[in-house]
């Protein structure tokens, strides 16, 4: 499994995702999980898979092979470089999923190997606000709704309550940063499944080129203090909470 | 689905389930997941349900059952009342859940629905120290292990985070009713398949009674204040860890 989470805010975009990729315990790696399509100054998209790594490569590469590849005059556009809108580029994907699905599903099944790969494709095309697209198993997609300021894939339990509790769309774009950074603390705790590092993207709006990314190991300085200090917090605020005084401690047993 | 827990610390107990029971949207109500096994003095055990409440509630009325009934002299003994061991409990649940697979998985696999059923099992029984176990949908069971103060079922994965960062086996009774409640908050607000009231239990080690049993609805005083607390500590604490920043804003398409 995975953690994969993208975010918008006012401001832009954050993409984030872990790199642990494992087929059984003893094959545990590390992968790079977001891909970015790039015009600068007319788009700027990102892929992040999360589930069975062979179909996410599989994936991966035929859209880069549809990036270069020479298509008949009449036939529809498959190069997420020229799809007219963000919603043209999860058709594509969605496509391309259901042809690798076609190609891999039989043999997966025969190893009783589920057809497991979902994705967020995310970013802004020229003439377009930034916009949010899941992509499901089956190749069916759903654009995020502007009132849901977050959307997750793989691993994405653990890490909810805390988008849930802090993060708005009025979130500052580097605030939004800090907030995917804390959630992606609370799944690699709680989840071997999730690992390091982690690709972390701030796309901030209409800038239309390629936004700040960064690969953040366990010895990051940023993320490791905000690990100790967010860890020192939460303890100190459920130390000041109260403690249930309705709970009986005597030994009823005795008492009769 | 629905979320339970159980905590194993120095001090005690704590059992905690939630109500929320649904076949499908159109059908949301609240039933009792915690059900107790209690010979004052000599014993008191806990069993909290998850999944299928038809099947939850097949296990527990057989389990009810036999309690009254009559075995032939040399037949194991099947009641909760009677067993030797708390181990021995969990066999007795595994087995009746074993019963009840045979009878109901082949008409519930004709529609499609899956045998999902999880208990937790613990409590205390005079000569054992307290003892937690979890027991899967096949019937077989682990027993929680002294290093792992806690053991979830059903929607257990918004809770976790904070049972880890928060718990160890030395946490104080009361104290760990407290972070019990909070990782139920994370549950609710992040899935509506948990829902309350919550029925909570604190079991003082060695009291071999029934311990302090609470039904915490929405207009809980105390889960109410540790709830609107708890969210203000939280917002507080992420404002006061400072912001990344390296993370670029300027337009770069126009800046080249």
């Amino acid at each position: 499994m995975s953690y994969g989470l993208a975010i918008k805010v006012e401001e832009g975009l954050i993409f984030a995702a872990d790199s642990r990729t494992n087929a059984g315990l003893d094959e545990v790696s590390a992968a790079r999980k977001v891909h970015v399509f790039e015009r600068p100054g007319e788009r700027c998209l990102y892929l992040i898979a999360s589930g069975n790594l062979s179909l996410c490569q599989a994936v991966v590469q035929r859209l880069n092979a549809e990036l270069t590849a020479k298509r008949p005059a009449k036939a529809p556009e498959r190069s997420l470089l020229k799809a007219e809108t963000l919603y043209a580029g999860a058709e594509i994907v969605g496509q391309i999923l259901r042809e690798v699905e076609r190609g891999e599903a039989p043999a997966l099944a025969r190893h009783n190997v589920t057809f497991d790969v979902s994705f967020i494709l995310g970013g802004q095309i020229k003439g377009e606000r930034t916009r949010l697209f899941l992509i499901y198993p089956p190749g069916n997609f759903i654009e995020v709704a502007d009132e849901t300021p977050h959307v997750q894939i793989g691993e994405r339990k653990y890490g909810k309550p805390i988008l849930d509790a802090l993060l708005t769309s009025r979130t500052p774009l580097s605030t939004a940063a800090k907030c995917a950074l804390l959630s992606f603390d609370a799944a690699l705790r709680s989840n071997v499944g999730v690992g390091m590092p982690i690709d972390l993207i701030a796309y901030p709006k209409d800038s239309l080129v390629a936004g700040t990314t960064r690969k953040i190991g366990a010895d990051d300085p940023y993320f490791r203090t905000l690990r100790s200090r967010w860890g020192e917090a939460l303890t100190r605020a459920f130390q000041d909470l109260p403690d249930p005084e309705w709970i009986v401690y005597r030994l009823k047993s005795k008492a009769r």
